[in-house]
């Protein structure tokens, strides 16, 4: 898929397509949505030679598209599919689908700060659409939840359309910090979080300092001793060499202990999401058993939803590999 | 997505495509593939007038068409694709992948079989590409390998184009029977079998029994005491009702235990499969918990090729169920 790709997208369709869209913005206004259908595809070949996940492709059937702008930093688009809710498209890359949001939302908190006893200072990277937030605030235990998300355009976005993830913001011990994370924890004391939840898109636009070795170093050492980190880390069937090399990052810069667990995640390539658990040097952390399991939170069940995807049984099985994957990433 | 959508299938393309495929069998000359890709939803609306996955779709890129006839009971169609390997479909929906074939096959052959002591006598419906064969024959213990597919043609294709599956019919073991299972199970004596796997493709075609309330007593009167049954079912993210029912059917004709699992299979609608294992009244069945683990078997670990996806974490983890599909499927 090189430049070749783009001077042929032909001005007819992706997807056959009987019942056709009345868009706010415009039919076909976005190169990832040709007659009625968003396909994850067309929208990277715009920006990669070398696309993460080469010749397959997800498409969503579109009602209606209900924004499209350029940020300071990406395009970001939304629309309402026929069948998956509302969806939310950064960089050409599809980031949440109502419908499958929960999966990825409360893997991404409850794994890190169900594994620790009392988490009270809490760190997200990214998450400017507020879901992590939402799950973060059923913790009781939590005082303080710092978020430092780069691109306004996406809260204000989340806001607007999706109020079932920006509830989050609405937390008293919500402190938003609009603006790039690497100078935000650079700037942070040493030792000053409990856990870091690192929510942020692949490693294209953006986000793409947020998966190199100094960027894990300062997240590290903004953890205090015995804290942990939960970073998204991509998918077990197409990227165990980047797994592979987080891992080995990871092992280097974090003392405690280095895990890699995954959820199903149907939106999103090949159906999985990963994420890189570690923990700085300290009480030891065993991950794979939640000792501050979220059934015996108070009120942890019912915050502002009902949890639709984790629970305990759900956070143990995160943690069991396939044969291939615990061969390819030696993470036995 | 009715009658319609047939009508409208444009002439041009679903995706656009920078290399030109080079195919023996002629470009687009199957209405899943057109201008290089294929993809499950076309296909489907051949079909159904109520597809199973509505407003999505998966593509995969065809590099070569390398085999499409009409079976005297379905279309079938094999293809090289860009990143998945060699891809069979049959009824216009995608059966397997050479990339992904080891999570469906290993879980659905290995789920079963590690739950009981020794299994000896073994039924498999469908599966006649041989996959499921091939991980049963890891089983020392096993002596007898019914296979029961109905479709000649996926046999001979299997063989020709997937001999990394076909090559489960060279165990001495394997007794092939072609013809329709429902006839096969009447005639089986009752409680001749350990453990049956129902490797059935969608319930639509010729599978169209396979779901019904009287094949799944059938395949109970089949079963010794204490004997298991593994059936594919469906997908946790798209088909709660259907599960629900099946579950609620295998209650009432299974007096042993009746779970549901899953796992993640990339090319498959949402990424995930489930399957129902139930086992009939006798020496309780804890399918939970494997009793005959894949690690102590000999050789079963290399026999014909190494495990790849399969292990007893992946069998325990397999059976922890997100909450919404807890409370859907009424399974706690």
């Amino acid at each position: 898929m090189d430049g070749k790709m783009e001077a042929n997208i032909p001005s007819c369709c992706l997807k056959a397509q009987a019942f056709p869209i009345d868009p706010v913005v415009g039919a076909n206004c976005h190169a990832t949505v040709v007659s009625g259908w968003f396909s994850d595809t067309v929208g990277k070949s715009k920006y990669f030679n070398n696309p993460m996940w080469p010749g397959e492709a997800h498409s969503l059937k579109v009602e209606q598209i209900l924004f499209k702008e350029k940020s300071e930093y990406q395009e970001v688009l939304v629309f309402e599919s026929a069948t998956f809710g509302k969806v939310l498209v950064l960089y050409g890359i599809l980031q949440l689908t109502e419908k499958d949001e929960c999966a990825y939302q409360e893997m991404i908190a409850h794994l890190p700060l169900c594994s620790i006893e009392s988490p009270k200072k809490v760190l997200v990277v990214g998450g400017g659409d507020g879901g992590v937030l939402r799950e973060v605030s059923r913790h009781s235990s939590v005082e303080l939840i710092d978020i430092c998300e780069i691109d306004k355009m996406v809260i204000d976005v989340g806001k607007r359309f999706f109020p079932e993830l920006a509830v989050g913001f609405e937390d008293p011990r919500v402190h938003l910090h609009v603006g790039d994370a690497l100078e935000f924890i650079r700037n942070t004391p040493k030792g000053k979080y409990d856990a870091i939840i690192v929510d942020s898109s692949d490693p294209v636009g953006p986000a793409q300092g947020l998966v190199e070795r100094p960027f894990f170093e300062m997240l590290a050492r903004a953890l205090r001793p015995g804290g942990v980190l939960c970073n998204m880390a991509e998918s077990m069937w197409l990227h165990t060499h980047l797994i592979e090399d987080m891992i080995t990052t990871c092992r280097h810069i974090f003392k405690g202990s280095v895990h890699y667990a995954w959820t199903s995640v149907p939106t999103y390539p090949s159906g999985v999401i990963g994420f890189i658990l570690c923990s700085t040097d300290g009480l030891p952390v065993n991950f794979k058993v939640p000792v501050n399991p979220i059934e015996k939170l108070e009120g942890a069940l019912k915050h502002h939803r009902e949890l639709r995807f984790y629970n305990s049984q759900m956070h143990r099985a995160a943690f069991a590999l396939p044969s291939f994957v615990k061969r390819e990433v030696n993470c036995l």
